[in-house]
């Protein structure tokens, strides 16, 4: 169960502090330009490292791109990437073999598989959320360069609305702005008020030796209508099941979301106008209806706990003595994973709409070159390549 | 893409004013023992017309079960069950042909199929949770009943904790004293006080041909530790996307849920103690660590939306006339779905959980008293059913 | 597992002699015309007692469509589709409950489910291939009428070409002489002369109490290239597991089938011409390279065993009392099912087709009639249904 | 759809001529032994260059386990696999970039993809079969090893039966004594006489610049009843579904296959005994009966079409000029694949077997050492990891 999608696959591998990880896409269709480039940008994004707020862990995270592509595009054929895992220090979780840090998954995995790898959280560290973006950056650019209509054109970007005890207000702002600004500082908050409160709130976490949860906001523009399979593939149902797989998000909201049992259906409900076509207007809906995206802007919200690993005594049990004891998570760990996982849930949102647009025919599923016509178009098309 | 699971696999079927509706259930292992009954006894809580609080439709919904069932038990093959729709009056959707309503799935099932029937929501109607219903009685038989752990003795209750701006707070409950609770009143919520007023909010919903959300905890009792399949089909990733495909609802929380953005690791991570194996203390991780169970309650909360029907006047357009328009929309709504959604979300959760055991062997998928061990074993047991 | 393909998905139901047995088509695109007179034209094919040379059963077998069908063209919707079990005599059936009779699949039922349903073969039974035949008629209206290529326009036949010792040799004929020469022989032999004694072979078993085996070839024109997925959803590959998937078949051949084994690569290599793209003219790669359909027809080949009921003795175990014993087969059954199963493989090699069409875009898999275009064009098409 | 199996899932990638070639194996059970040479054995048998009737490319084919396996055994997460490309000679193939080989999937891979890597076949090339041999050397280790049936002891053999005009005729062979036999010689025929015609036919082959096809049976032993799932996911049907994507293969048969249409059900049916329980005695049935192993053990037989690469001249198109030409294929290839398609076919068997054995409950999904049962029972098996 490590892939993501139906028709546009992710399926991801490896542990973290094996050898290397890696990501599989399966599904892309053929003619795509992709470089490694393309994947660095967004390996680079979620990198530990990037400031004071993060890990000082040193993770270069060079990405290998090694099938699927030929001469700058892709082959419509797997593409696999390989990222080889460097600075890993195992050492320190020698003592965690016996004794399941609470908030971790080190008791499940002992349940479940019995033979586990602990050194770094083995497969269920956030390390393997590398996969996650490596396939989200092959996603992003079909979403972006598809030429459906000539492109596509559909961009997604988070931020971070929450910090703990600090809320974001970056007031009404396009896909472009909230990038702009999100990507000026450290903790991904478009709001530069709130950002730097945010530092100081991590800050605090970090000094107490704890660690802080937050809230990350996702858009998508230039969404196409008619995306979604009910009943049970709706867009709204993919994306929230897709997003609480990725580790430590434990609420996923939609449009109005929670807020939503707050409300009076006349409030509720955005109001449609005409523009040529039908258009929804509000954020209620979150871009989707029925299940069906309806060409307005997506919106969706996770909700990230704060990290499991802090220095502060916990209860715990030690498997083999069978007696309760106490344990300090030691390591190097984010005190906040909100900024670093933003280009995660980013990727999670593209990989989901990737194989949306694909569903709905909005992109031909051989090729990105292929119209959906007679055989006769179909040759002339492919005729370019020779 | 209207079939939910991989080993247990719900496919449901059936328009709101079509001939019927239905769910074959494909993957239930043999010999569970089943009856009309059973299935009956679930949908009847779904069934409008409970209350003065729903819909006064009168909608019998008997289930016939024509397939998969011999002798009172289950074959291993599809069970397919039907349910015949009557009291269908489509006269009063004639208007809404070319008029989405706002809030609905008019306007993007036109955008995806163009040709849709509209009559009563067609596949978009709330009534299609009928087919869940049905999958989901069978689900909950075989969580409760499955004879793995002699037996499997799973139970799921889900009970409403908010409507509108009115809060539950029904104490530290067990399953079956929610459900106790929770069904005594026609709002399904366990705390009697709340109950009350959430009544006086549906009420005034109404009588301002308005409509109000609401938000539905469930809870599982006594799953095993062990089910969920990281990465991608991680158990509280599959019960989001199972339950955000529930049509209205708009987020989905795993134990502390949204709380968790605010929370520090030290106070959010549940503590760890030893009763002949690990367990889990706490609701904060909502029975699921990296996506595996851990053998602790399941809470899971979804909040739905108001019901986009509405009769106070709210903007659309004309799709034929390519006018902006005003529309107020008939029918007999429910002013507040949570009550009657209850046993939907239940039975999603049943389903996701059924899926789950069997695909960590809890549970023999072949037959529900065949042991996983040696040939002679296997006669042995298969010859009682000479 | 009772679920046929990726995109375009028949999902199965039902026992020989419980209620009703039915099919749920789910994927296929909206806007097709479908009448339920489409659906029984097919099932007429397969009935039995159209000829001398099938069993005297009476089944009627009347499709009757419950969703996804709206004034005449479909939804985009799971279309069920339902035939009620008339004529049933179970009485017959009762020997075999502790026998379990050759060549059957009442041992391995047995075995694998414990509790089975073992009047008439119960799920086991050549009377569940109904199911087939109803989702392949709806496939075979979308392949001939989808308007891809304004339309698609592939036509599937199937003919018997070998029937025990009697070996066909209809010469080179097109799908369309095809049709008609077999349709008009109850043995459905496309050379009228082997037609004649293939029922000679098959009324010399019958008198025997005997059962004889048979060959069945299907053809699809006009299929266009680049349907199938490589590597592990190759046409050829689809097709031979969807084929083996029908009750009896043993073996499958695709293009020059088993001969290749014998054959030189100078020979077996089919030539490429040009007529405004490349042409492979041949028969000996069956339409298919490299697991792609290259767009010259598709020949594919099923080995269908001789029907297992006989009523010569055999020998046999009673499960009771575990002792080995003689049984003869009583019961109305077909001296030779393959003029029965022809519509039955065509039916598969259609929903094979059908999906395959979709995952290539040939067809839009949401609507029929949607354009992969501009959001501007789409609207445009879109208007014509209101 | 580069993956195969459901729940036990192979999915391989790489192209012929690129950097490297991979396979990722989900869903294995977690404490499974399983090593570099285990994979290595069976690449070994794959590899060319084994003997003069080979390729004399020179490929070492070493793999890499890169993930899913710590302490030498497996840790249920995915197992990724490399093997890096060496000895790549790309220069021959520029000529076939705009003239594609008659029998080959250049034609068919240029009309899917426009954009294709033509160097050395790329994706469609026989050296991908590399990654189905990975996966097969897992399965076949999972299956032998598993201790299901204590252990579940499953062995997997092929053999060459045919090559042109040689048939062998190796008698009544136990699967061991097939396997020393079939491995003494380079054709891996287990009939030595015939074994030295084949040589001959192939060197003759060889000489005239042509390639002969062949005949691959495999078995496999000591396979449980209850495997395959009707009516859509039958053993057989997966069987030759997967077979038949094996590239070049162009019939399955299963059991008595093609002959099963030439014979009388008297004849065909294989009877059955009691050794305390009930036994199939015959290979008509190949060891299926209705789509579920019977217990018995289970034969196949693939029919593989002579390499289309030849060098005598050939009628094909040239893309560019638009123009018909003759090609002479130059490179070095194997005059007959059979021998080393082999190990291959065997592959492909072990996967879907081990599917199936995960499917029918004979193997825990989570863990070899796992029981299905009590949680306590499953917490004691458990702490042997500590």
């Amino acid at each position: 169960m490590n892939t993501l999608g139906r028709l546009f696959r992710v399926t991801t591998w490896g542990e973290s502090h094996g050898p290397a990880l890696g990501a599989v896409v399966d599904g892309c269709p053929a003619g795509l330009p992709l470089s490694e480039d393309d994947v660095q940008r967004e390996l680079d994004r979620r990198r530990p490292g990037q400031s004071g707020v993060s890990t000082p862990r040193s993770e270069r995270d060079r990405v290998e791109i090694l099938s699927g592509v030929h001469e700058g595009r892709t082959l419509g054929t797997p593409i696999s990437m390989i990222v080889w895992n460097e600075d890993v220090d195992s050492s320190k979780y020698e003592p965690i073999r016996t004794r399941p840090r609470p908030g971790h998954a080190d008791v499940t995995y002992r349940w479940k598989y019995g033979h586990v790898d602990y050194r770094g959280g083995g497969r269920a560290s956030g390390r393997t959320t590398v996969g996650i973006v490596m396939g989200g950056a092959v996603a992003k650019k079909l979403l972006r360069e598809a030429p459906s209509n000539d492109p596509l054109g559909i961009e997604i970007v988070g931020h971070v609305v929450r910090v703990g005890s600090v809320e974001a207000d970056p007031g009404d702002l396009s896909a472009e702005e909230i990038m702009q600004y999100a990507e000026s500082n450290p903790v991904r908050c478009a709001d530069p008020d709130a950002a730097e409160e945010m530092l100081g709130e991590i800050e605090r976490a970090r000094e107490n030796g704890d660690s802080v949860g937050g809230t990350i906001e996702v858009i998508a523009e230039n969404v196409p209508p008619g995306l979604g399979d009910p009943v049970f593939g709706r867009l709204d149902g993919e994306l929230a099941g897709a997003l609480m797989n990725i580790p430590a998000v434990k609420a996923v909201e939609v449009g109005s979301g929670v807020r939503c049992s707050e409300m009076h259906g006349s409030e509720h409900n955005d109001p449609i106008w005409w523009d040529g076509h039908p258009v929804v207007d509000g954020d209620n809906s979150g871009g989707v209806l029925g299940g069906i995206s309806h060409g307005g802007r997506l919106v969706v919200r996770v909700h990230v706990k704060p990290t499991p690993s802090v220095s502060v005594p916990q209860r715990t049990v030690d498997l083999e003595s069978e007696e309760e004891v106490e344990i300090e998570v030691e390591g190097r760990h984010d005190p906040c994973i909100c900024p670093r996982a933003v280009p995660v849930a980013e990727s999670v949102v593209a990989i989901v709409l990737a194989d949306a647009v694909l569903r709905a025919g909005y992109v031909n599923p051989d090729s990105v070159e292929l119209p959906a016509a007679s055989v006769e178009d179909r040759w002339r098309t492919l005729k370019r390549h020779l």
